[in-house]
């Protein structure tokens, strides 16, 4: 079985996160401790991935909670779930005096906040809103605290249960000697700790086939090659590293089995918004007869968005483009072009992988499927 | 009329190079004065751009000629073309004794170091070739050496020539108000001095069109936001710079007119190889209905290469994708796939631009076309 990495945990009052934007050069666990800190760990990067950045919003909502009533040394809430993944109940240790309402103001304050940081990834928006379920339906301030932390750590339980069941689905598609192209990082940092696509690879070596990966490194801000290349070595899985531009060109030397993306949000009729990029590789994948797969849990998927059109895509700053770190290698000031995601149109996906299974075309979800 | 950039100049015994490593940051012109150092800036790109080495290769020879017989503050060869472009004739200064059995040996063994720096562009071949012929014909080390100069002269010369009649056929496919999208550099700094697809934007905008450029950023070397973004902004055309992984994202949006890319080698049925990356351009601008345009010179039509499997590709170090300059940002020692070049199926081509004109499919070059 596979073993989880503790991408976002939550212990003693903090979200605790392995910082990526350090990564591959530094593995460094940070401990946020108030809402400033979370978000701005969601929009920096510092945690990412769509399942990943879920697990962070619900405990970020605690993470505010404990930042207004929360005593010093003495946290109010600890999840029950370690580094491992492995779990036991959640602790409260609620201070006297809470207002309901007050308790509720300060979580849809922090909702607003922490769902605005990243707009694409819709888990962000699911787990926000499955822990504000709690808030809508207990008057009382300690039983609306003992199901947030309860509910929190249920989002990391079954992101860790979807991780196990949607890479063992996806390493269905792969076979002894398989040569993957990947994108963007979706391993375990991109989740609780499991991972999607690159996950199913892992799982596939796991379950003894050969594999080796190709990643692209993702520009602008290297994924693949940081993250990407990183999980593979730590998990002994060869990988060869390539620019984003020479994918095409390696999808036509007919030395790629397949090609596997995770996914920021799946639309009803199986669009699917993922990392700047994914759009190419899928045209260049159907040109030259790959098959292309995306993996993702049913919490990317969502049933309101009607088709690719529905999804918002986040535009970042045009210094992610023109610089490296502090070093400008663009002309001063000149603007860039910088959407995170693109949208690959339905009929350029072979299957998408869930937890519940590999869907093949054409994709209806949300039709009780 | 365009004006035209010193990107390859000789001057007095050495050859003058645009030093493109340097830019944006810093423009330096370096003289190179022995063929070691040629070869050096030719591997390394210092010079760069299919046309641009071909005239390097040239002028190459002549270092090389120097370098052994030329005396020290009075140099054999001085070229007639000045930084603009204009010319008179080239000076020989011949010392009293060369053998012309060592001259042909000494051209001999440069011309075969030359070509070997970088196998793709057919352009330094095409040069040094029509170098040879001079030496094939000739048994006086004299008239050699006057005919070489006259020669490396006559190339340089026909470049800027073909680069103002390429761009202005290029210019003829641009109206009022396009957005251009085009990869690596093909600008100035890609020839002699005029360009190729970016030069026939230059060329539109001269002659009164409101045109703009977005310019991919083309890792892992970048000449995108080096040298295009600079040339654009020296000539005063608006340019967005976008990660190469977004252009299918930009050409799905409607927002870009046409693609314009150069190439390194056209075959004879109008399959393309061009800087990395291209391929995909190609992919998705087919897939989105957005004309795709090749410009390039009739010395980057390789009659000898009947398709583009005939096309040998250059593969480049790891060290290109691995690092940026000391700064490694993959894990140690990861392998990384590193083709210089790709290759575009003719039928993803809506034309080929070059001196002679805007060729349509289906292309059958060197068929007294």
């Amino acid at each position: 079985m596979l073993k989880a990495i503790p991408t976002v945990r939550f212990s003693r009052g903090r979200l605790r996160i392995i910082d990526q934007t350090l990564l591959p050069g530094r593995y460094e666990v940070a401990a946020l401790g108030d809402l400033d800190a979370v978000c701005d760990a969601i929009a920096r990067l510092r945690v990412r991935g769509a399942p990943a950045i879920g697990v962070a919003g619900a405990y970020g909502l605690l993470v505010a909670v404990e930042e207004k009533w929360g005593h010093t040394g003495s946290p109010m809430f600890d999840s029950g779930i370690d580094d491992a993944g492995d779990g036991s109940a959640p602790k409260l240790d609620m201070p006297g005096a809470i207002e309901a309402d007050e308790l509720v103001a300060t979580l849809n304050r922090a909702s607003e906040r922490i769902v605005a940081t990243r707009p694409t990834a819709v888990n962000l928006g699911w787990a926000v809103s499955r822990m504000s379920a709690v808030w809508r339906d207990e008057r009382d301030a300690h039983a609306i605290c003992r199901r947030l932390i309860a509910e929190a750590d249920a989002i990391l339980r079954e992101d860790l249960e979807m991780g196990r069941a949607m890479t063992t689905h996806g390493a269905s598609l792969l076979s002894d000697g398989d040569r993957v192209l990947t994108h963007c990082n979706t391993g375990a940092l991109a989740t609780g700790g499991i991972g999607t696509a690159l996950g199913a690879v892992f799982a596939a070596s796991a379950s003894g086939a050969k594999v080796s990966v190709f990643a692209d490194e993702t520009r602008p801000l290297l994924q693949g090659a940081r993250l990407t290349a990183w999980e593979c070595r730590e998990r002994g899985i060869p990988v060869t590293l390539l620019v984003d531009g020479a994918a095409a060109s390696l999808l036509s030397s007919g030395d790629v089995s397949c090609v596997m993306v995770g996914a920021d949000r799946v639309a009803r009729n199986g669009d699917t918004a993922n990392k700047v990029g994914t759009l190419g590789l899928a045209l260049a994948a159907r040109r030259f007869g790959v098959p292309f797969y995306v993996v993702a849990p049913s919490s990317s998927v969502d049933v309101l968005s009607r088709d690719g059109a529905a999804i918002p895509v986040e535009h970042r700053a045009a210094r992610e483009v023109t610089h490296m770190g502090a070093e400008a290698f663009a002309p001063g000031d000149v603007g860039a072009y910088n959407p995170a995601f693109d949208v690959t149109p339905a009929d350029l996906i072979t299957a998408i992988v869930t937890e519940k299974g590999v869907h093949r075309p054409p994709f209806r979800f949300g039709e009780g499927a």
